[in-house]
């Protein structure tokens, strides 16, 4: 194996080259994401009126669209010392199977329990919620990493925390659910009959194996009906990327410190927390003029609210109890095809990423999810990483990238987010390894009820 | 969190102090592991026995009581920098929870794909397979991890990978299996109908569950009826332990980096392979002189070969068509309760371990399996990784440790090995959620049968 003078395989920062800040990209956006609105008034949602979901600096990190850096609280610069710096790692073994020209890195966040990077904003959502004093959370679930991300999260901070978990995955998924039991979570399937949402929509949906859109209804209004509880989310909202920009802010040093310059970054997109917090930097870079790159964000064919998505504002959840957002989206009654395997199932995508894609400094493409398996299959042989099926959207597209180069002969260098390991999602592994394995994209047709179902604002 | 001034959290080695040899302790041991046994004549094995069921370079490397140092080949070194230098994790946050003066130290091997530390001998067995040119090996596994690393080395060098795995755990993990499949492994349960032994074993015992020494049985018999096919073992043998000594002197790289001096070194131990591997350059500089250390074994109280076994002569497997080894076994026709979980659970012990612990140069501790998930509890929510039930025995013993240095107010330091994770042993933590786990410990009466079967050996 023939190596890069000086490039390691892996690059890990020292301690004290680890970013102390988190990025606000939207401090450097021209066009800022549109406000949350009240689904009541549909004026801007105030501070005063998010505060009995969410935790009080939680909600002033929402809402600040100004202050470009954000002071990491030591507590959660300690934890994330547990588990980061990740590695950002040179793929030579992947490049010399596709024997291509292109120099590919990929930033792997898998290496902690939770076996993503949802850590990174859980730990951050605990420690507000426990320096606020509040008993605990609530929060949803849908392919695992999240709920298990959070369970771990309170377990440091000795926060209860209660989890609806979309009941398809709570039942095909029981390994997740024991993960979170282990740090002493209470797991719930969603729909459930212990929340008045839960009750209706089983009753107008009998038999319904739940969705995310269902799971954050309920925990919502778990949150708000309990003493000493709010909510927290793992994504889609402003707050999460903020956190999640630790991945982009590392990958950029590490980066910097070997002199490379990145031509493509290319990541995952289901709500939008790995996306965005892995391109933050170098999209405002972009936006500044400091530096040029593509950005592609990679969407499943089954669920491509950026693709072929609406933008306009939508609820957040099914039950239509949260503020509306604008988003591209696919409406809130949109429900992936039951043959859609792993995460990034929700029907709409952080405002940020959303107002960035509108204004065309990132890109979006689909993929089918054999042609996904098929990387994953091949990254995993080669790399030694089993990706999870949801971060292997984004090895497909980086094999594409890394191919045309072979054919033009361009060095490009392709970085990636490699957001998490596989190891819960073997049912799916098994189906692609069995052959079952089948793809599915929506008709016109198919997505016309969701676009119907949004609310009627401007 | 207060850290020590200059010990960051994780230690990680530059890629230029990785070791680029393996150390054999068996050359700085004055009295040497005593020599296989032909099982027939009674006499050393030869090489040219071994030849037939193992690669000609691992044979030599069985056989050599006298080089103290191996070129790692560059082939093998690369594959390393795929998942190595793994960490050497200060437990800052477990010292805390336990408030102990003890500083405590864990070297982390489960931060790959097969979940633990046996990918480090499964690359090496590979590589000279490959090199002499076979087609391909056979093996066998328990709880998985030998049969997933063993999968993952054979798909980096093209090699086919016949997998005989023990059928409680083929039937109880299957996502185990679909990993394994995904690295292009055929996966056959045993006892099977595939080999000769298998279905002498079949008839003798109808509807067995398997055991780890059935599958050796068949993963030989099946190694030595197939052309250009070898069998390899993830344990026990001296060939493993010095490809394991890779933790064991990257521990102490990195310890002797920071100027740290362990007193108690301490590893799980079902084969050997782990402990052997991590106390290879401790144990070699206590032979010398150069320093002393505490260093334990931990094992099973369901599975006590060290701390109950007799040292003696012994098949290896329970179809006895392997050689004979003397080590500390409970005899090969003992199978630990079916109430035990994970891994170790072989009847023996390495050679090379039986006889350091002869001379009185390692301690051996049992414990029980309830103590063991509790201490893995412990240390998941602290650390926040959520370790095998095999590297939980030694938490276990690190924690007991460290709470006897609180109270004397020692400052030791203890030195650990965390071989994996458990993300594929969650029906175990299941039961110990559910307050279903029991314990163990067979009765002297319960181990007689397995001594009587003892080989009548000197």
């Amino acid at each position: 194996m023939s190596t890069e003078k000086n490039i390691p395989y892996k690059i890990y920062l020292e301690e004290n080259e680890m970013p102390t800040q988190w990025y606000n990209v939207r401090a450097d956006m021209k066009n800022k994401p549109a406000p949350l609105l009240n689904p009541g008034t549909l004026k801007p949602m105030t501070f005063e009126e998010l505060r009995p979901v969410f935790c009080d600096e939680l909600v002033r990190q929402e809402l600040d669209n100004d202050t470009a850096y954000f002071d990491i609280p030591q507590e959660i610069q300690d934890f994330y010392k547990m588990y980061r710096p990740s590695p950002l790692v040179r793929a030579y073994f992947l490049e010399k199977a596709l024997d291509t020209p292109a120099k590919i890195y990929y930033k792997f966040e898998g290496n902690n329990t939770s076996g993503s990077h949802k850590l990174n904003s859980a730990i951050a959502q605990a420690y507000y919620a426990k320096k606020q004093g509040l008993t605990g959370v609530t929060t949803e679930t849908g392919a695992g990493q999240w709920g298990t991300a959070l369970s771990m999260a309170c377990s440091y901070f000795d926060l209860d925390c209660k989890v609806y978990m979309v009941k398809v995955s709570y039942e095909q998924k029981p390994f997740r659910r024991e993960v979170m039991r282990t740090y002493g979570a209470s797991v719930t399937p969603s729909p459930s009959e212990t929340t008045e949402v839960g009750r209706r929509i089983l009753a107008e949906h009998p038999g319904t194996s739940g969705s995310l859109g269902c799971a954050i209804s309920e925990a919502v209004e778990a949150a708000t009906s309990l003493d000493g509880y709010r909510y927290v989310l793992g994504s889609v909202l402003s707050q999460v990327l903020l956190h999640q920009s630790i991945i982009g802010l590392e990958t950029k040093a590490a980066l910097d410190k070997y002199d490379i310059k990145a031509d493509i970054v290319i990541g995952c997109a289901g709500g939008g927390s790995n996306l965005g917090g892995l391109i933050s930097p170098f999209v405002g870079q972009k936006i500044k003029g400091e530096a040029d790159y593509r950005i592609i964000a990679v969407e499943p064919a089954s669920c491509p609210s950026l693709t072929r998505g609406r933008y306009a504002y939508d609820f957040c959840d099914t039950g239509m109890i949260c503020p509306l957002a604008k988003m591209y989206t696919l409406g809130s009654g949109f429900i992936p095809s039951a043959n859609h395997a792993g995460g990034l199932r929700y029907h709409g995508m952080s405002s940020v990423v959303s107002q960035l894609y509108d204004d065309k400094l990132i890109e979006a493409v689909s993929v089918e999810q054999t042609e996904v398996f098929a990387a994953a299959e091949q990254f995993a042989r080669v790399e030694g990483i089993l990706p999870a099926p949801e971060s292997s959207h984004a090895i497909r597209v980086a094999i594409d990238e890394a191919l045309k180069c072979k054919e033009t002969g361009e060095e490009k260098t392709i970085v990636f987010g490699l957001t998490g390991t596989g190891y819960f999602d073997m049912v799916a592994y098994g189906k692609y390894n069995d052959g079952e394995m089948t793809d599915y994209i929506p008709t016109d047709a198919d997505l016309e009820p969701g676009f119907a179902g949004l609310p009627n604002v401007d």
